[in-house]
């Protein structure tokens, strides 16, 4: 294929970086023309990850080489170092997908606040999007600086957006118990996510704290069109990938009518499934894929939703969902590259 | 010690009856007389656990060989096969500690209803006390038919206590996440707890339709002085014991005074720890050991009460609160046999 | 892609069946035209791989029907099934591709000692090959029935190969000592597979009894020209897939000479991929992948050599190579559709 | 119990320092009097690790201040630092038991050569011995500097010595295929050992390089009577604890004369476990506990006899023979403290 666009990782060597070398890899429309890393540049990719060894060698540059190289740049950088990037691609023509957290929040505040920084580049934020695909999918078709959402929220976003959208369920109390895979901590070490510490463990973290709430309150209060707050609690699961949220939330509405209202939001989304009566989300159905499933149950005597959604915390939360916002932006079919299922064991 | 009283374990070589018998064999108050087992009779024990072996011998006989030769006798049976046992070890000045389900709930009707059973001996009922050591020692010490507490209810049971006898938080919508290691399910073989489906897997079940959900309510509303209503929704974690249960509650108080009424109730409980302010409850530090380690958050902006709540399944969660209440039960240090530390990894 | 061929999975709910599914749902010269399983005929393949659940309904039906709408079979099914399949298939121009034991064994002698069986269609035996591309590519384009080699035996015959072909090491004495993922056991229940029993346990099993042991030794002498004898000792590994040979074989040769035979032996592989001296093959950098790793150590006091051969016991070992020679039958990309790199976390 | 000795623990944090604490917290003839850390001194042990919170606050002192207050001074620290430390202890009527490596190896020129440091006191190791009780209990009452055996070394002693003892078999060429839990490479962070990195894998490591195999080469040595090198290949399991040593000799006598051999050696030795012919040891049924379990396999067609040897890296690897040796020196029962079963899930 001759005219594959040109895409290039920065902080190829993080986990999220490593997963879109390993899925970019496999993509038809495109080419890795660039990979960067502060750490290990100069170094191959497959020197620090030797599952990335194939045919050709990628040695990783630094930055500015993967801006030069590219038509499309994935950032996976910790947060506070997007907007420079961004700066950096603005006018040139080149698409920004950026997996970080920058430019996701639409309320300066509420960046301030959570993240403890100010915008740099106000005008920056003009351009962008929130770009999950199930919601605003046709809006992303004109972006060029692409806040992929976080792990956390897509789960929950997806979950909740029928519900929520259709006015069948109360907003006033929505717990969220959300339970990630280790690889959502990164590559970087620490006591609680070495092995012995980890394995056989599990307990929550972060209780009402975590930085993922702002953004999960901004999504949910679109869907409302009022604010809705949530009380959110992850908790680390003793596995490599996988995000289960379980959300509860309070309903007058009868369980048949909640879910045909899902039946009928996500009927055409290739992505997400949602599951039988009686059947539960296991991560393990959507281990390595974009899949996002989601089930349904209530609980009569209490009159509470109880909906569970799954998802690969490095996919359809991370990598897999950057190249599907790639993928609708180029207009190449929205499953090329993620399409493929997930190992059942 | 040549005073050791005479133990028995009826269903030994299911988990909980085998984790009895790793506990006994070190307690120095007590002598293990005989083990049975439906499927494994004549066979012995360690046989069917390797793990098991030790310096005596000990053949797996009937229930009748074990009732006949202990003074007192451990059920660790399916739901349906205690009354039977009881009426047995009715009149012969034999103890009965049963960690089964058929004498946990004092109102029939709901036994009825979640196992589908009537009682055949109703007269027995009256004999029996539903055995938490932190809510009724004292009444244990004259009971003949100790009925010991599941697992999950009683990590929901100490995590609520303080809060919900102190009238601290309100009651009318308490939301339970709870999430257990594959061991209580048992030894039985299942599809769900074959290994390569539950690796790296994670999924909530019978959601809202637990049958620990009534004993959860009984207990709870003993302590509210009223009827109390739960949404309960298990999980299964892959790690092999362990339970976390994390407890959403709203309050109108502050975390300070909800915080000190928890240090108040549990300042002489010897196996519930109070974990400090900013830190987390996780399953490995009770891991092998009779401890409940209890953590509390505050989610300001929805007044909301994060409790968590972890113990391990097989010991606080089953063998060794049953042994806790034997030592009551006969004025043993309440400690004996059952006060190692876990192992943090 | 309009010239697809139709290809058909016998035994598609046991784990080679299920994964040969999902690969093959990814390969663009192929169409899955029919499905089969005894356990679950007339359900869809997804009730029970929720996993595999795609656009598409596939209805599992019984043998027969996948032989008729299909011009591959493959088969994974239990040994003594696949010569009456491929007794169906003989004379109508289908190309049976079998991942189970019934025609990898040229001495019926070995296979009757080792499986009990004897051959019923004598004549079909003199069809088949034992397809191991690495070995014999080139004649596995004219064969109707592919003998897919098993999973331990493609981890050590690539393993073994340059060294033994080139005469560079003993032959009297080798040690073979591997470790495989649960998935080895395949889905059936067993006390063996159950997650508390496997989960932080570790054992050998059948040692020097594993079925896969004649077959390891035919390859072997086949590459020596003379009767090798091995010791092979199996050891089942706590996780899902992959499997690691660690294999000790005496030689006089340095090891220069042996890495530099590696070298040459596999430079144009693909899938096999020698690991940099002092680096270590792992199975995680194979994982759902089609690699294999090779890895060389020198223990120069004892004047062996280590080597250690990981592949992933499903793709590799199973599901993935048969793909392998199924593209090489119908001159495909040798690659499609098992190009995939392995996630490394 | 009024006379207990005063313990210590050096290097309380590590992971063998912290097992230590865990063990000798319940055990009935000791009190824990001081414990350090260079890590965390002027912390609470609990601190570190919350699973060792009890009725008491231990703080973390200094090596000297464990020196003053205690009897017996365990030590579990990096080798390089036990010589001064015993130096410390020499004239005081204390007894020492160091789990490093430092007084292992009874010649200097090999601990040169594999650790590149030389002695400092070389007098100390005159008064120093290798204490394995199933090899030289008796001696072990009089020692005042207890070296401990090296997790390895344990394992792989005890599955060799009635065979080499009684020369049943060849020392030409012993493979030692080794797998250990994570919890042997310690408490320090690395990539390796980050979960991600390790769950879900599996590879060889310091393939012939290991350090422990002077000290393996040391004790097989000695009971042959002559110098037996060999090849050692340790591996690293997906698992917290547990050593099996999976070990191939080659012999020409009968499977019947071996094992009778190490019946009559293990008869007496409370924490060897010989298991049934026909079975595997597992280092499921050693965790936690500080038993050996020795399995004893034949392979007829090539006359290589396979012993596989289970323990627990951290009890009988370290710190469970840690107080094994203690008991004995002091006279205690030898199983005081360590006579836990291991919980068989």
């Amino acid at each position: 294929m001759e005219n594959k666009i040109k895409v290039g990782i920065i902080g190829a060597t993080g986990y999220a970086g490593a997963e879109l070398f390993r899925l970019l890899y496999s993509h038809r429309n495109v080419e890795i023309a660039a990979v960067s890393s502060t750490s290990f540049e100069g170094k191959a990719i497959n020197e620090v990850y030797p599952a990335l060894t194939n045919e050709k060698t990628y040695i990783l540059c630094d930055m500015d080489g993967v801006i030069e190289k590219s038509d499309v740049i994935f950032a996976a950088l910790p947060h506070g170092l997007s907007e420079e990037l961004a700066a950096k691609c603005d006018g040139k023509g080149k698409v920004l997908i950026d997996l970080g957290a920058d430019f996701r929040l639409v309320d300066e505040a509420e960046y301030t606040k959570w993240y403890g920084l100010e915008y740099k580049y106000p005008a920056l934020h003009e351009k962008t999007l929130y770009c999950l695909p199930e919601i605003n999918r046709e809006k992303i078709k004109d972006i060029d600086i692409i806040a992929n959402p976080g792990c956390y929220p897509t789960s929950i976003a997806l979950g909740l957006m029928p519900a929520i959208k259709n006015g069948l369920v109360s907003t006033d109390s929505v717990i969220i118990d959300s339970k990630s895979g280790v690889t959502g901590a990164g590559r970087g070490l620490s006591q609680t996510t070495h092995y012995p510490d980890n394995n056989e463990a599990f307990s929550a973290y972060k209780a009402g704290l975590h930085r993922h709430t702002p953004e999960i309150e901004q999504t949910l209060s679109m869907f409302a069109g009022k604010k809705v707050n949530v009380t959110f609690v992850p908790h680390l699961l003793p596995v490599n990938r996988g995000i289960l949220s379980t959300i509860y939330v309070k309903t007058e509405k009868t369980f048949d009518e909640i879910y045909a209202a899902y039946e009928e939001a996500y009927k055409n989304e290739k992505f997400v499934r949602l599951q039988p009566k009686g059947s539960f989300a296991n991560i393990k159905n959507v281990r390595c894929s974009n899949y996002c499933d989601i089930s349904l149950h209530f609980d009569e005597h209490t009159k509470t939703l109880i909906i569970t959604s799954a998802i690969d915390n490095m996919v359809k939360g991370a990598a897999g969902q950057a190249i599907q916002n790639m993928n609708i932006r180029f207009g190449f079919d929205e499953g090329e590259g993620i399409s493929m299922l997930a190992p059942s064991f």
